[in-house]
């Protein structure tokens, strides 16, 4: 950068608004299910419960609606905390902020998931983004778009069986991401991993090597992201705020990315 | 703005990062408290409860931690809907992103709440803060600080009282925001309105005019927040992403401020 480049950006800080502008202009996406009884969850975990307690006008005389409700932590757009496969690891709680923020590295694997359900993302995948992008940068929440959010509302087609139980879980067919390049994102440091499928491991494992590797390495993951298709390649960047519970291995977790101006 | 100063600026473009710094180099602060069986809820509310489902080696070889939870929607740090005393307003998973965002007002009322435990934010707390820092803005995330929050670990304080059940209503003692102070907020047309005690409205009412003045605008709440203390009065922006349920009323909250290098 020139002198006169240095003396430009030091005037600017004069005109600039106080408060960082993309923060107001910057698109906001909602990359979350909603959760309801027809939220996604693993064959042999507990469904998301809503009972209504309320929802009517008291005797008081103003309206009331409240309601309780109950799940498993793994189940619609959640949380792995690494403890779900890595003893003494983070629990939901303890994973710091700055590991839930960062940079957005989309990488579009759709062909793949599409000529196969037990299609799994490979370091080729990751060797063609950094080959056109540069290599993935440290602290990057890594996205992995297969296209499996649009079969959300047929759990048929997006976990491979209708059944529940321990037994249907040989069943399960959706793509995740293979050993050899869980391990390519451990060497990077990024910060988290997210897939729109119901697991970062593909859904014919029976050892989950995906988890474990991840998770030794204290990266937590995201599970069930949907809306991938609005967000850019790079440029953006992702806020996952899980809910914070105490000792958890996961949960239900709101995640949403920041698209500026002009970018995507 | 002069001619030469918005030339200055639009020269920037130039050499500003492209992504936007601010987001890599302010602090997150999370303003929440965790959710165990020592959070705070309602008297009559279904308190936080975890289940443990696992949390052993397999047969299979590997590590496995997973939990079951439920709760009321309304406790520990949570999200109120409009729809939760404003029938047919916006449901938890209604409420746009734009609303969950935005400028954060940190209003301190600490004297006041030290005062009394059923101290009231009135209309002058509104006008001490404009007179020093102008008009709250529309869209902003308006936050009040009772100091409260450091009563969490002792319920007896917190709330008034520890027993549970429709008859410890009328025991609550806690700062709340009285309904002139809602009207102004409703007038300057804020984004959301958070407070560090159980409730926006003190503990002492049975008619909840707070609730029903700011959610009759559509304006949501968030309560039983936390580390107010760690944000300056303005010049930071906060992001409070809800837990995604369908038709919700409300529920646990995460709540974030990102507070821009050297403000505060």
């Amino acid at each position: 950068m020139s002198r006169i480049n240095v003396a430009v950006c030091a005037l600017v800080l004069a005109c600039a608004p106080r408060t960082p502008d993309v923060l107001r202009t910057g698109r906001w996406i909602d990359l979350t299910h909603d959760f309801s009884s027809e939220a996604i969850y693993w064959p042999t975990a507990k469904p998301f419960t809503l009972e209504v307690v309320s929802a009517e006008r008291t005797p008081a005389g103003y309206y009331y609606a409240a309601n309780n409700f109950s799940a498993a932590e793994h189940g619609g757009t959640h949380l792995d905390a690494p403890v779900h496969f890595a003893e003494g690891k983070w629990t939901a709680d303890q994973i710091p902020l700055e590991r839930l923020v960062g940079d957005a590295v989309v990488i579009d694997v759709q062909p793949g998931a599409d000529s196969s359900a037990d299609y799994r993302i490979d370091l080729k995948a990751l060797d063609e983004w950094e080959r056109k992008h540069d290599a993935i940068p440290a602290g990057a929440i890594v996205l992995f778009r297969t296209g499996w959010s649009r079969h959300w509302s047929n759990r048929a087609k997006y976990l491979g069986t209708t059944r529940t139980g321990a037994r249907a879980v040989s069943e399960l067919h959706f793509p995740g991401i293979d050993s050899a390049a869980a391990g390519r994102l451990v060497e990077r440091r990024v910060g988290a991993v997210g897939i729109d499928t119901p697991s970062i491991d593909y859904g014919q494992t029976s050892t989950y090597p995906t988890h474990q590797a991840l998770f030794a390495a204290n990266i937590p993951a995201f599970e069930n992201v949907s809306n991938l298709d609005q967000v850019p390649v790079k440029g953006s960047f992702v806020i996952a705020l899980p809910m914070k519970i105490r000792g958890g291995s996961g949960g239900p977790l709101r995640i949403v990315a920041l698209v500026p101006r002009g970018a995507g």
